[in-house]
């Protein structure tokens, strides 16, 4: 086997296959690689030489052939260190993934170059999601560039940007009345009636791949010397879920220490299932948060995400709607563009370093998903308007 | 010497300098290197290690001391392979340089990334432009990142995600009434009385300089076989001739054949100075388009741009609105979302193959310089709201 399917909570495996991925014990099946082939075809040098794109990490994602790989230009996304904060935090070093820096604007097209490849080499042709909106547009990109035909479903209030780019991609699109996974039941009671191949989080194998890669590239673009903590803004879960698999994998391969880094996951206030989670609260399905990538009230497998936080010695944390508008303005200070997603992992980390959670000199990597404009909310606006520079000076804004 | 000044037109020399470059003669001052230090210190081996930033190129940008850089990420965008369309237009390669995937969503981050390097180096801690938007938000983004204080003026029709942006990063922004060149009245009156370091389009050597690496970058990525056809949206000029200045350097290395690209410069009817220079016609000035960054009526050296144009044996082309919407909508429909900038060219690429001035199996590139998503104009939406599967069944989708 050059790759196959083993469950995350029983360790059953199975043939690689591109549906049904829940185990008969309930777990989620994921990717596993025969990693003596991997070992003998990836090495750090030869990483050296390829191109600057996720699909460098070829041998640990799982495709068979290179003519069915589908891209736009994805991965290998800046990771951009911010010295001045990191002085005045105590920290060791503070980073951030740019990974709006990525087609579709959003760390979606990684699990969509991925999904659509691998369904590209079993032959389908239509494709359905259900997403609070990254998801859909990324999947209708890749879609199209597949010559796939694409259905999406998305709540009401989705930024209208993504919606639009959706449209542009020539997706069929529309909205649903109520949140992501009312939008789920939809694409799985059509499944079978539309031929529809559902790619939602975690109803097949590539996504989750594909964001491995997140890790894959923050471990080398650090030389192989991971990080203390990772914040990271969950939804779905499947973020921390592939990069902790990526972590896994490169220590398997001996490439990184035994260390791995902490998770932390965040989420917005008034949908934090996976906060609860983690602190024992009971489960409410609440969805009264923002409408950002955050907000899904019932993740697929939460079980999975906790038991990973845990793994990881990491926690989750819910942050206000104003923490995130004060961490975009930090953000924006410095010269940093941020979703709300994006902002939230900044709020964390400024709660966590001043209640200590988050030690003296540790080593600290956000993450900006998605990108600022596709929720620029007209709420500001220059001062004035002018007509030549004695009007302006007359403003006294200098 | 490292580098120097010398104008593009009389070829006069003098000591490198961050302001006042026009030449007596009327020229632009550009920067010169010692190529031969180029030479012993950046070799192609030397490249493959570096860094997936422009700043790779650091040997051919007018930065002395590394400490001096102010980078958020720039640089090193996915060249991506059209391959269906260019086997429909009779290509014999097609792809689109996405350099919308840049910090501040647009190439203008390697203008700025350079610039403000250099005003950095310099001790400069004010800095000021006139923009249609995209050089705005840029500035404001690396001179935040620096700790500058920045002035940005944008005519009062910029695209309101792209102002949200520049007061995001903190840059004192105010809408003038008038155009691009309007705006840059108001920052040349202030520069002395407010100490202003003037980042307008040709008012320093970095800005050129920084987007010289959008063509070093192309013809690496190309392993150093220049295409025949580059097509650029073209405002103010300086992206034709930093490319042009690239490939003249890199065939003065022995990296590129002697025979360089043809360009074409793209502007929308309406506000077309450049394709009225190259026919001979009167400079009228009209700024009548879209407020686009091609919607420059008096560009500051449009002889220079004209004599790149004739001397890559180039022309220059002015598409409609239309044209541009419909593209646009070709481009999603290969996954490729492109602002009204990129999808001019997708447009004239169109025209040039149909009339035959692009022949059968030349290689062609073009350009996205921006985020779709700065202009994402609420034109479009889906069809409908449904709350479940059968509503969704009974709009006949699918
Ligand atoms: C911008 C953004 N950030 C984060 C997330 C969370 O994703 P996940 O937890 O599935 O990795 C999403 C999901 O929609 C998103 O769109
Ligand atoms: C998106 C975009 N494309 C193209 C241009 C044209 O730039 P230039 O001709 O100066 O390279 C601009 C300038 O504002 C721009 O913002
Ligand atoms: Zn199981
Ligand atoms: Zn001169």
């Amino acid at each position: 086997m050059i790759f196959q399917l083993t469950c995350t909570r029983c360790g059953t495996s199975l043939p690689f296959r591109i549906r049904d991925i829940r185990c008969v014990c309930g777990g989620t099946l994921a990717v596993e690689y025969d990693m003596e082939r991997v070992r003998r075809r990836l090495t750090q040098d030869r990483l050296r030489g390829r191109a600057a794109s996720m699909w460098r990490y070829r041998e640990l994602l799982p495709v068979r052939h290179d003519k069915h790989i589908v891209s736009l230009g994805e991965g290998w996304t800046p990771l951009v260190r911010l010295e001045a904060a990191a002085k005045s935090l105590s920290l060791g070093g503070l980073w951030i993934k740019r990974d709006e820096q990525n087609p579709t604007g959003s760390f979606k097209a990684r699990g969509f170059s991925a999904a659509v490849s691998v369904a590209q080499e079993h032959g389908i042709r239509r494709v359905a999601v259900n997403s609070n909106g990254n998801a859909a547009s990324a999947l209708a990109a890749y879609a199209a560039r597949a010559g796939m035909e694409a259905f999406v479903f998305v709540p009401r209030d989705c930024p209208r940007p993504i919606v639009e780019e959706c449209l542009l991609y020539g997706a069929r699109t529309v909205y649903v009345d109520g949140l992501i996974h009312d939008a789920g039941r939809i694409v799985g009671e059509g499944e079978a009636e539309q031929l529809w191949h559902h790619v939602g989080t975690l109803q097949e194998p590539g996504r989750a791949e594909g964001k491995k890669t997140m890790g894959l590239e923050l471990a080398e673009q650090l030389s192989w010397q991971l990080p203390d903590v990772i914040v990271y803004p969950t939804g779905g879960g499947s973020g921390v879920i592939g990069m902790w698999r990526a972590f896994a994998q490169l220590r398997e391969l001996g490439w990184v220490g035994e260390r791995l880094p902490r998770f932390v996951s965040v989420q917005e206030a008034g949908c934090q299932p996976i906060v609860d989670a983690m602190s024992g609260r009971p489960h409410t399905a609440k969805g009264d948060s923002a409408p950002t990538g955050m907000r899904v009230p019932n993740p697929p497998d939460l079980e999975l995400v906790v038991s990973v936080l845990r793994a990881s010695g990491g926690t989750a944390i819910a942050v206000t709607g104003d923490e995130i508008g004060q961490a975009r303005k930090a953000m924006g200070a410095q010269g940093i563009s941020s979703s709300p997603e994006g902002a939230a992992t900044w709020a964390a980390m400024i709660r966590l370093t001043a209640d200590g959670w988050i030690r003296k000199r540790e080593k600290v990597v956000l993450f900006n998903t998605c990108h600022a404009m596709k929720y620029t909310a007209g709420e500001t606006e220059p001062v004035a308007v002018v007509r030549n520079y004695a009007e302006w000076a007359g403003l006294g804004l200098d």
